[in-house]
């Protein structure tokens, strides 16, 4: 076999419908992708059924549910699959990890355990949000409810890392999100990260707005981790409302019945153009290494994409390209709280 | 004439189709409640024409238009028809004021000449989005980018006795935009503002997520101007790209093109329950006397809902329940910075 393989660890036991999509999605990825390799992680009895030529069992007892306390599950629980799936990562053995587990989990996990990059004060969560006219990098989605403005400037460099890496996008543009265009608009934390990004980001195009995400006018949209969640389950929430309304709508009456099924397959186009699960899984940005969380509710094909999506990170040297980024950013040692607090 | 008419003071130049949409808007409002007089306020040459008989020309001289300083317009321009219908409601004369126009010049101006509720320490501007269980009053939405714990204890009262008065709803349920449902999620300002607003409001459901304010899960939902900002055009971003991909998709073959006329009408009416402007824009609460303020692309039906919304909230005395409110919840003296800072 060729030694330019990719190897990607993935938690067995992630999500609410693991293992079995979780296989699957494994034996879909490997199917796509001739170049990858997966290291499979959970306990014996159910890694042990053999999913794919290139697909190795690796064993761990232990299980982190979703109702755990992150941090404490991570520290009593090391060999769980989340765990061991970013030793194998911090050993080497893999060039990066997924789970469609506890976010908290896999947070906690890969900073523990992959330790942050140098410099970076605080890993992000990223999503990627499929707009209108462009998939939009959204971050912090819920990593950090309370930030500085020097850790706003630090998102913008790894999200933008990551539309170069994983979105093939060459010059991101990336925007501050805030409530008004002006820079002088908005909150004193949005005012000052205005300030230090205008500075020394790149691509800055300034202040975005809430409309700027689902419209996709610009690359990488940053924000702190309390109103990128808000934003990403607005928008959820209102998707879902809309696509059961419009259902609702076409089967009315027998006119709009019979109207209906001949647009269904219009809709359904649709509707998967917008699927954040195309995107396969956030991102954890600023850990020393390639980890990505699905959503619990992930299907085999989520995962399957997620998989991907991690293989690419590790194939572009994502977490290097941080590093160079953050290292080349000297405002960001300015203000920054000390690690550990 | 009976004694009881309502009179509504309304900013004939407020709004980007100013004046013919806000004539026109004049005409359906009094024509729809006959116990309904409007105040119009703007230039003489244009208030001059008639447009009921219930409707009386008041003149103002100044406009302020959407590009200028809110604060210094209002205290440059007295003649201003802004500031003229606001202090039509100071002195008695009208029961409340309606205004397309820029919303930094009403707030500034309904701030300045009506005043502050007794005890209110920030007004707020709520907004009423289209649930999909129920209408949601979500609030604030811009006036204040930064706030304190205590402030969205005011906001809940404030947006609870919107709820009761126009929305009608005896004992709405609260709660509070937060990233997770359990009390120690979340921002330090949302912790706290948890623990506070569980002490002291009625009807406080504990927190709520961005899903919820589509799905229209609670009456009133309580956050930041800078968080509820971000939701609104969050939302009326994703739902204008929907209705045109959706338009996009239903027109993208023949098949389609017939299966779209035949749904045409259903779909319409779906837009018509989600437009936010069937309920006639946003009202600024904790001022001293009831002012709404449309969004400035309204239409001649936009206008008149906003002017019947301001009689309503003048008819349910919403400044005096506000008010009474304010006064009796003694939690909201602590830590609340003075007035005018």
């Amino acid at each position: 076999m060729p030694n330019d393989f990719t190897t990607i660890s993935v938690d067995a036991m992630g999500g609410d419908h693991a293992p079995a999509v979780v296989l699957e999605g494994v034996r879909t990825a490997l199917e796509a992708d001739h170049g990858l390799r997966v290291l499979l992680v959970g306990p014996e009895e159910i890694i042990g059924r053999v999913v794919h030529g290139r697909c190795t069992p690796v064993p761990a007892r232990e299980v982190i549910s979703m109702g755990e306390h992150p941090a404490s599950a991570v520290r009593a629980k090391r060999d769980s699959s989340i765990v061991v799936g970013c030793r194998l990562v911090k050993d080497g053995e893999a060039a990066g990890f997924f789970s469609a587990g506890s976010t908290g989990a896999c947070m906690a996990a890969a900073t523990l355990v992959m330790g942050r990059i140098h410099g970076v004060d605080r890993p992000a969560i990223a999503a990627v949000i499929p707009g209108a006219e462009r998939p939009v990098v959204l971050l912090d989605v819920g990593a950090n409810a309370d930030v500085k403005p020097a850790m706003l400037v630090q998102f913008a460099f790894m999200g933008r890392a990551y539309a170069q890496v994983v979105l093939d996008v060459d010059e991101p543009s990336i925007g501050l999100l805030n409530i008004g265009e002006e820079p002088t608009k908005g909150s004193q934390l949005a005012q000052e990260a205005h300030t230090l990004m205008r500075a020394s980001v790149p691509g800055f195009v300034g202040n975005v707005e809430g409309r700027d995400v689902p419209k996709g006018t610009v690359d990488v949209v940053v924000t702190d981790g309390f109103t990128g969640n808000v934003v990403l389950k607005t928008l959820e929430g209102l998707a879902s409302v809309l696509f059961s309304q419009i259902k609702g709508a076409l089967t009315e009456s027998m006119t709009t019945k019979v109207g209906s099924l001949m647009i269904a397959t219009s809709l359904k186009g649709l509707k998967s153009r917008l699927d954040p699960e195309a995107y396969g899984g956030a991102p954890l940005l600023g850990v020393d290494g390639e980890c990505v969380i699905g959503h619990g509710s992930s299907s085999a094909q989520a995962v399957a994409n997620g998989i991907a999506v991690t293989a690419r990170a590790a194939r572009g040297d994502l977490a290097l390209r941080i590093r160079q980024a953050i290292a080349g950013d000297a405002s960001t040692s300015r203000d920054v709280t000390p690690p550990g607090t």
